[in-house]
């Protein structure tokens, strides 16, 4: 397929589908269209032709003349075997569903480099920041050393409006809910999944590692309160949702998703509402900073436009990392430095930090700050009291006690 | 070259040659070695093995084992020849001299094409950031509208100082100087040939139009005051020397280097010191954002290793843009908002603005800010009066009064 006509089968048209079909209107220098799209409801009114509509998905996937099957659908199930079939059939797929390839990504690994066909999926993280071909091509060897980022719209949005407006959290939800700017079960993204499919993804391509989503801990922003809010702010900080990898001593990753206080000298504390932005730290040339509309319908088509167009040039992912990395695995023994906030009827036992920094008791709430191993968090013990919360105090990934 | 060793043909081993010399030992990923170095003094002591070096620029481009030539010396003319020996002996090259590719860039993208061999120069422009690879391919469709940035590190260190200091340009200059920011003739970047020579490259690749330097107008830092400083803060503004690029509603290109002041608002007024940052605008995904730094030995080499790996997969720039623009041209005829300063003995005449917004007398210094059409700023007359400044007031290109 070089340079040629990209013809598209369209799996969804919601949001983002519609997005694209405008974008590719406004782009005539790509050669592509929409030959057929594949809906659930055959007959809900929609803005153009009936004609490209079918609810059957072979209509599209044993269409010889469609080359390219892009994916948009919500269920992560049915996009899965939408986009394993396409493969097998030798078309080229683009998709946004991080859920799905992060769940799934040793099986796409292996029927990609199988069937010697592309699979892109640029719009999974981020939407409109160029992440993966970066990792890919851009960070292609040993230096890159950490990245960490707000890779969730919806929580930076909720918790940009909590800090401005000193709102509580269950009313930021109501007013991000009014926005439209939640999914119809905000779960995903309150509890920092979403953002860890996408540190998921990404550390695939920026180190080689493959892991299950399930082995990497996230912890959401649903228990922030008050108190907590009144800390932060005290403190001059911010607070960030955020998605983190980074390279430790021993050769593994350190990963997780947590919410973390930020401070004016930070590369991401100007990146407020639903923009996402992306800190990359690298052996030799310090840190590259990336910050753009992270999710909507059309970023997220303007990304998979870019797929698309990378396709017309046989664009492929190479996961050079991933053959490049022998002994690279998920390290789960080091230490972080945290704030924790618990109730005073539940006394957090001291012991369970590594080194005290602080320790403040009210009649309310109870916070300490210190150093602790990142096992801990991982028990399932006390983390899973709710009046607890836990927020990273700083960017520091330790090693060693 | 798939994935095949990199034998490398290293002209010059300054900062940057050296940095290259230490970043690739890091990186055993990369199967990459420099071969032979050509310097111009070759008793000169050195921190590595005197075999290493020559001064016969024909020792690397006669010797059929070396596949690329890493050209990263100070003379532009003399890389030119080198480059295009290089090339037309099948050698890949990977430079990071843009005052050499502005120049030359007609000549050397005929040359690519005529001998098939890639020309990568990532590093030419904004050092570490990765911008030419990604408007090369990730917005390699009609969607880009502008980019704008912060491109050099020197006028950015010396205004930042000048700002937060309250330094003179004089001393923040000598400042600059003491701590090596500067080159040894610093007149290409202080008055923004430098910015423009990286702008000039970008636009080739982001809107395929392909010009020569002295077609596009820089207007540097050296005439900037403590009496524009005082306006500049009074605004609650900052200081950056821009290199802007915008498609007009004529299908032409408005392109210049000029001091502008920003905003809080604005994305890259976090940019302070030698950090670089560049904002593009797209039809659909809105603002993007980049930030990193953008001079400097290692952060220089490092873009260098990234062009080195993309070799070892073959890698080529496309220009896919030039091939898409058919009637892309610089437009001169458009309007800005501009802050101008001069001298009450040389009384500015106002009727040259399109319109008038704001006029202010003393003793000492006059302004006026206004609307004006920047074919203006081209007339040989008044701008080359050295008691007059002009300053970008906003981010504003108008195609129409």
């Amino acid at each position: 397929m070089n340079n040629k006509k990209v013809r598209i089968g369209l799996f969804g048209f919601g949001c983002v589908g519609k997005g694209l079909y405008d974008v590719l209107k406004t782009t005539p220098g790509l050669k592509a269209e929409i030959k057929k799209i594949c809906v659930k409801d055959e007959y809900k009114s929609r803005p153009i032709n009936k004609e490209y509509f079918t609810i059957n998905k072979h209509v599209i996937l044993d269409d010889p003349e469609i080359n390219v099957v892009v994916e948009l659908i919500d269920d992560s199930e049915a996009a899965y075997n939408i986009v394993t079939e396409a493969l097998r059939k030798g078309k080229a797929v683009v998709t946004a569903n991080k859920k799905m390839i992060s769940e799934n990504i040793e099986n796409l690994l292996y029927l990609q480099s199988d069937a010697g066909i592309p699979l892109l999926y640029e719009a999974a993280c981020c939407a409109s920041i160029p992440l993966i071909r970066n990792f890919e091509e851009y960070y292609d060897n040993d230096l890159l050393q950490a990245f960490s980022g707000i890779m969730n719209g919806t929580t930076n949005f909720i918790l940009t409006d909590m800090f401005n407006n000193d709102r509580q959290f269950a009313e930021a939800l109501g007013y991000a809910q009014l926005h439209g700017y939640t999914e119809s079960n905000p779960v995903l993204d309150l509890e920092g999944y979403d953002s860890k499919y996408k540190l998921n993804i990404l550390m695939a391509h920026a180190f080689g590692l493959i892991v299950k989503p399930q082995n990497i801990f996230n912890f959401g922003i649903r228990r922030i309160n008050s108190f907590d809010m009144q800390f932060i702010r005290e403190k001059g900080g911010k607070i960030k949702l955020s998605a983190k990898a980074r390279k430790l001593e021993s050769g593994g990753i350190a990963a997780f998703v947590m919410p973390e206080i930020i401070y004016k000298n930070n590369e991401l504390f100007i990146v407020d509402g639903v923009d996402n932005g992306i800190v990359t730290e690298n052996y030799f040339s310090d840190k590259n900073i990336f910050i753009g509309k992270g999710a909507g319908a059309f970023p997220t088509a303007a990304a998979v436009l870019s797929d698309l167009s990378a396709l017309s040039y046989n664009y492929k992912y190479e996961y050079k990392k991933k053959r490049q990395a022998e002994n690279i695995y998920l390290d789960k023994d080091f230490y972080i430095n945290v704030y924790i906030r618990y109730n005073r009827h539940n006394e957090f036992h001291l012991n369970e930090l590594e080194e005290l920094y602080e320790k403040y008791d009210s009649k309310t709430w109870s916070y300490v700050t210190g150093k602790i191993n990142f096992q801990k968090l991982l028990e399932p013990g006390w983390i899973d009291d709710k009046s607890l919360n836990v927020m990273l105090l700083n960017d520091k990934i330790m090693k060693n006690k």
